[in-house]
């Protein structure tokens, strides 16, 4: 199924345009939603060969021969694989190759991944492997080489750095399609000479610098941001988020991932304010395997993009021809005509988006909402499945924070978590003392976060506070998702169980674990770099459910109650975080005292 | 006037944009016209450094220096630089210099120009000096490679042959942006080696393939070269041709050049059936200097468009960021928006495109339709001017056509020139043995013609008959240009004057002439390659003026006169031609016997 160059194969194509040698495949009388003109034409024979479209028009039976296979499309659409412009495979918790198997069904056939998640553990290498777990999957995975790793040089230590050396090198491989999105914007509007080099090492390698302006802001910052060359952007949320990105020359990525729903309000910009949409894209950014498995992946988007009053064939140019421009790759996917890979799905209700099939580079790989091909598990090797070094086994003493001699309250910061929202709040408690500690205070919802070092075994805990989960009783939970330098994020009511449950994640290389009254409630293994399954997306799926179900279990009442936890480290976004350096002031990017 | 890479300047552009360093240039108060959105934007200020926009918004007052220039639009219209997708500088029979010249008070920012015409003369070396002088010129100037020389294999024999290895070589240029149109289209249907090699090397290099499918059969043999891999499509005229490449995934680009009127028909693909416009491409393709001159370049093409009722901003979209995303140029040109070269338009009136000054890379090149700037001669080496090698003193003896021994009358091949049409037609006459020869028979309108072997110095002369022109009385034109192969092709009634002729263009390193009764009527001389004069577009224009009048006077009434007499030799398009080979059955592709 891999797939050949196309001026390897273009004498092929040819010759079944012509009918000197018979297709591989040949759809027979289907709707070509054609992404080119904006139509959808009646009566089309496509021909397939060598993984590629060869000819798409009124009649392909010259291209038939005794082993042609023909699918009779009996008026069903013939729509473009679908394309995800953006996206993190470790949100699924799952390895590329579980992700692709997920979203076949749902008719992605491309996608276009930052690992940004493993080059914070693994650096370089761990990029190199997702991307070359990539290149042997059945659809096209382009790799988006990470660009801002650390996120917050100098507030957090990750597992790696990536240089602007490194990404001149991941230029050169055969699967980057470009620099996955640029998070430190006031670096690029500062001219930071690692976001100033990285993106010259991608302009200069002739590929796209992904953007990720997260700021409401569309003064002056916004202007510095554009100028230095990002050319998309999919962290807007309001119509005028996507009006500005667009009216400055880049593309607006509008996201539905399983926490972002910031399609809604930004196509406002084309349904409403009559924008051309050529260049809108869709993506979904973040999704969790129980989306992909319960809700689909881009059809769920594109879907949500037709409700909102997109005509179909608008909103499915938004999820390919728009995407391949973009990326450069218009002559190899993003529509269904000659020369391109034949990734494409049969569709039976077009305003439904219903999939009846799903056609990557000419060979079914799912019917009717299920796998039609074997996937081979991609081998990561020991060395990504080592990566939760703790160093020692911990302790209960590790995760209590000493009062100041001689006082019987404390003042601390509280790291407040927001329903709904990245953004935490700065909160300021006053907290007993109990034997010379501070244990935290169910009663005002306070309870103990704590930061463990993990990637160089250096056995360090950073100890603080953090309010918002509800949790009652003795629980915990740890984590080694913890964005973005993933480390292990704890949170928990007592130290015991947040010492049980670090531990535990160290035993298997880490996942997410909850603790309550000393037992086991939810268990995800990572092995992969402490950040993947090696598991079926429905078995993550499942597990995901009980985490979630120990955590409400255990009081808490949060929408995304994972992923809030999982955020915690997240040094770039407002106001207060933890890091292996201690609590993170993020409006004043300075460490802070937990005391005040 | 020379552009720095974007990747070199950033910081520049950011410091501007933030307020940090002044800008070069700053646009106060205008109606930005935003090919991205589709939008016209009223009181926007644009602030231009290092030759790139850096800002577009509302207000740059923060970007104003004491030594920025500031310009008050007033509420005009900064439209982006126009771009012409493809031509021939050759046609406007000026150097690339000149022609810039020409097409600077006219709009055009960009050019894509295909140097098929000295590719056919000079062969690679050719194609470099044009490529070189291109690159030295104060708007862009990309370089498609010539993918088809010789235009016939087999039936000609030009100056020189471009091979799949020259294609190879000259997409590591920096000026080669793609394959210029492969006109040999039966050839790509038919898995031509040279054809797939030279695609194939032009898309292993990630380049853009031109295409130029010249004939109206829309079923196989279109679809055979469509999967063959060109992107794109100057030669259709009907609004069905544009539909039917469009569909296919190609690029329409509709033609509007001096003898070239296809825009008014295509473009009703978008105004009445509704097509989505954005694949849609304007060129000229062909304009000679007094198009240039009297009428303009790439504003008369937008003119038209609008003419035809599109609306202005998808017209100049057309002609804008179409053009750069289709060559993979979009975040260099095409859009005046951060990031992209300053090349600008300030409009007065966007309906008829009154074009007050036009600035390329933030320069002001022209104002009020006159040049602004001053641009050197490019300094052609003498192998480029001593082209015309005809071996010897050529006498009315080389002209003659002696009848088959005893006979009184002949029956002849005759080729037949059709009013406004490339087409010949291949016409039988008897004509009159006079002394022992043939010479022809104006009272049926039917003179001599040679084709004189110029390249190689061998004497060559191939003689045969035309009709259509009207000649009367003695005279004779000669011209160099003579396409695709540019030997030289020689009209008469009398064969001293057709041998006066050619000898004085041997004698100037060729262009055309005309002698009436002895006399020279009308000279343009094009010393480089025989194709190109290296006067001022204006001299040429008149120069030509002169010849067609000359022509006139000598009875010839056709339209476009002259390039009836320069396409006699292009055995590519049927029915009956000449060649150095000798008389072309082009319908049959074989050399063919003068008398029947």
């Amino acid at each position: 199924m891999t797939i050949e160059r196309f001026e390897d194969v273009a004498p092929r194509l040819v010759d079944v345009a012509m009918g000197r040698t018979p297709a591989d495949l040949v759809i027979r009388g289907a709707r070509w939603l054609n992404v080119h003109s904006g139509e959808i034409l009646p009566d089309t024979d496509i021909a397939v060969v060598a993984g590629r479209f060869a000819y798409c028009g009124p009649d392909a039976s010259h291209a038939i021969g005794p082993n042609t296979v023909i699918v009779e499309a009996a008026g069903r659409t013939v729509v473009p694989g679908l394309c995800d412009a953006h996206m993190h495979v470790e949100s699924g918790m799952v390895t590329v190759t579980e992700f692709c198997r997920a979203v076949m069904p749902h008719g992605t056939t491309s996608m276009f991944i930052d690992p940004h998640e493993i080059a914070n553990v693994l650096g370089l290498a761990g990029v190199r492997l997702m991307h070359d777990e990539a290149l042997g999957q059945p659809i096209n995975v382009w790799t988006q080489m990470p660009s801002c790793v650390p996120s917050a040089p100098g507030l957090e230590e990750a597992g790696a750095i990536i240089s602007p050396a490194d990404v001149a090198e991941a230029m050169t491989w055969p699967g980057i399609i470009g620099l996955g999105e640029v998070m430190n914007f006031p670096g690029v509007a500062a001219n930071d000479p690692t976001m100033v080099g990285a993106i010259a090492a991608t302009r200069r390698a002739g590929r796209t610098v992904g953007g990720h302006y997260a700021s409401p802001d569309l003064g002056r910052a916004f202007h510095g941001y554009v100028a230095g060359g990002p050319a998309d952007d999919h962290e807007g949320t309001r119509a005028e988020d996507a009006v500005a990105r667009v009216r400055q020359g880049m593309k607006a990525m509008l996201r539905l991932g399983s926490a972002w729903y910031d399609v809604a309000e930004q196509i406002k910009a084309v349904t409403e304010m009559g924008l051309d949409s050529r260049h809108f894209i869709l993506c979904t950014d973040d999704c969790h395997s129980g989306t992909l498995i319960r809700e689909g992946h881009m059809d769920r988007v594109v879907r949500h993009a037709i409700a909102q009053g997109l005509k179909p064939v608008t909103a499915i140019q938004m999820a390919t021809i728009n995407t391949a421009e973009h990326f450069g790759l218009e002559r190899e996917i993003g529509s269904v005509t000659p020369g391109r890979r034949a990734d494409f799905l049969l569709v039976s209700d077009l305003a439904a988006l219903r999939i009846d099939a799903v056609y990557a580079r000419g060979v079914l790989v799912a019917e009717a909402g299920r796998l039609a091909i074997d996937v081979p598990a991609y081998p990561y090797p020991d060395s990504a499945k080592n990566t939760v070094r703790l160093g020692r086994q911990l302790a209960a003493a590790d995760f209590t924070l000493e009062a100041p001699a001689g006082r019987n309250e404390v003042t601390a910061r509280v790291i407040g978590v927001v329903e709904n929202q990245a953004p935490t709040r700065a909160l300021t408690v006053t907290l007993p003392v109990i034997d010379g500690e501070v244990p935290g205070d169910l009663a005002q919802d306070v309870c103990r976060i704590a930061l463990v070092e993990r990637h160089r075994a250096t056995g360090t805990v950073t100890n603080a506070f953090v309010s918002g989960f509800g949790y009652r009783g003795r629980c915990a939970m740890a984590s080694t998702v913890a964005h973005d330098s993933h480390h292990m994020i704890v949170v928990g009511t007592d130290a015991a169980s947040m010492a049980q449950a670090a531990n535990r994640l160290g035993d298997v290389g880490g996942g997410v674990v909850f603790f309550a009254d000393g037992e086991e409630k939810a268990l995800i293994e990572m092995p992969v770099a402490g950040l993947m399954s090696v598991e079926r997306a429905e078995i993550v799926a499942e597990k995901a459910d009980r985490l979630i179900a120990a955590m409400r279990e255990a009081g808490c009442t949060l929408n995304n109650a994972y992923m809030q936890h999982s955020l915690l480290a997240l040094v770039v976004i407002p106001s207060l975080r933890i890091s292996d350096k201690g609590l993170v002031d993020v409006d004043r990017f300075e460490i802070v005292d937990v005391f005040v």
